[in-house]
């Protein structure tokens, strides 16, 4: 299994070097991405995928100044719906019924089941929508360790100043996490030298 | 990229056909979920491991009658820690001590940090613990797909139904997901014929 190597390989990186990611490689990390699994397969977010080095500029005080923001080669910025709503709803039958090949009519009962999804409370499904972008995000994970590129998960940032900066809320959407993708810089990079750091399998899984 | 093949070779199959996926191919899975990244690098979470028929017939009814809970191989259950306790910040420390062969009192500042996380609300806690568990799920179903496992991600059942029957609450934990490994019964599954829906590139990306 090639995963078992790239999880082996990959680690979070502190410091980057600047290099540049083939366009090729971020190609293949998105359509990972973009082939990820998701509840119901809404895929209820979007991500940015940022390169301009002025936009990592103002990123980087969000982010407790964390280097690889402006020393990564692409930012890709993971953000949720911050609710479920009546068009995305449409949007998603329509895509389902051409994808398939068959009528939106014969698709009454999955519309139904969303619709009604669509209602709960909208801090639900944006709780909702934030774990399914979590699967999406670990999915890019991996392939760009399968890439053999270095990308740092990022949960501490400010939010709400990041959404501002990058006009996320006029698009329904909010910022959840970060990923950094580049090469590692592994003189200067202080976990570079460090074992993984993993629980046992004795101590991870309950076996019945 | 395997992991893109395998993402397009998988989906989430509705029958599958009881056949036992083999034990090297389960500890491929497993071992890959033990080394997913999470938040900190604390893995708070557990994952069971469930092959007992008896058990899987328990849970049926608790996951709305799926049939893939009794006809899959392995059933997986990713629960995370309800809260992080004093206890998860040492034991944490310390394996982090010995996996670098450092002492703990080299970890004073790291062991702060997760010590003030520990004290963060229990709710908001746990929903984080829930996230990190999303990336060890997400990580599990993309190595199933490239050992060409079947792998049905579930998030629709009865959690407190399933916590109690495994009894989870003593142990600190609470049911996140479920992902049976299987093989599908590609005849009889409704869901295998249809090619899989995903949004186009430019509906799922904002390039910047």
């Amino acid at each position: 299994m090639e995963l078992l190597n790239a999880l082996e390989w990959r680690y979070a990186s502190k410091k980057m070097n600047g290099q540049q990611v083939p366009e090729e490689k971020v190609e293949r990390i998105l359509e990972a991405i973009r082939l990820a699994p998701s509840s119901m397969g809404l895929q209820p977010y979007t991500v940015l995928v940022i390169t301009d080095p002025e936009v990592k500029k103002q990123i980087l005080p969000i982010a407790h100044n964390q280097q690889q923001i402006v020393d990564s080669s692409h930012l890709l910025v993971f953000a949720a719906w911050d609710k479920i709503t009546p068009e995305h709803v449409d949007d998603y039958v329509n895509l389902t019924a051409s994808t398939r090949n068959i009528t939106v009519e014969s698709l009454e009962e999955f519309k139904k089941i969303l619709v009604s999804i669509s209602q709960r409370p909208q801090q639900e499904n944006h709780e909702w929508a934030a774990r399914q972008s979590y699967i999406a995000f670990a999915t890019a994970i991996a392939a760009a360790a399968e890439e053999r590129v270095d990308a740092t998960p990022m949960e501490g940032f400010n939010n709400a100043a990041l959404d501002k900066l990058l006009g996320l809320e006029e698009r329904g959407l909010k910022s959840i996490t970060l990923l950094p993708l580049g090469y590692r810089d592994a003189e200067n990079d202080w976990l570079a030298k460090f074992p993984k750091v993993r629980r046992q399998k004795e101590n991870l899984f309950i076996i019945n």
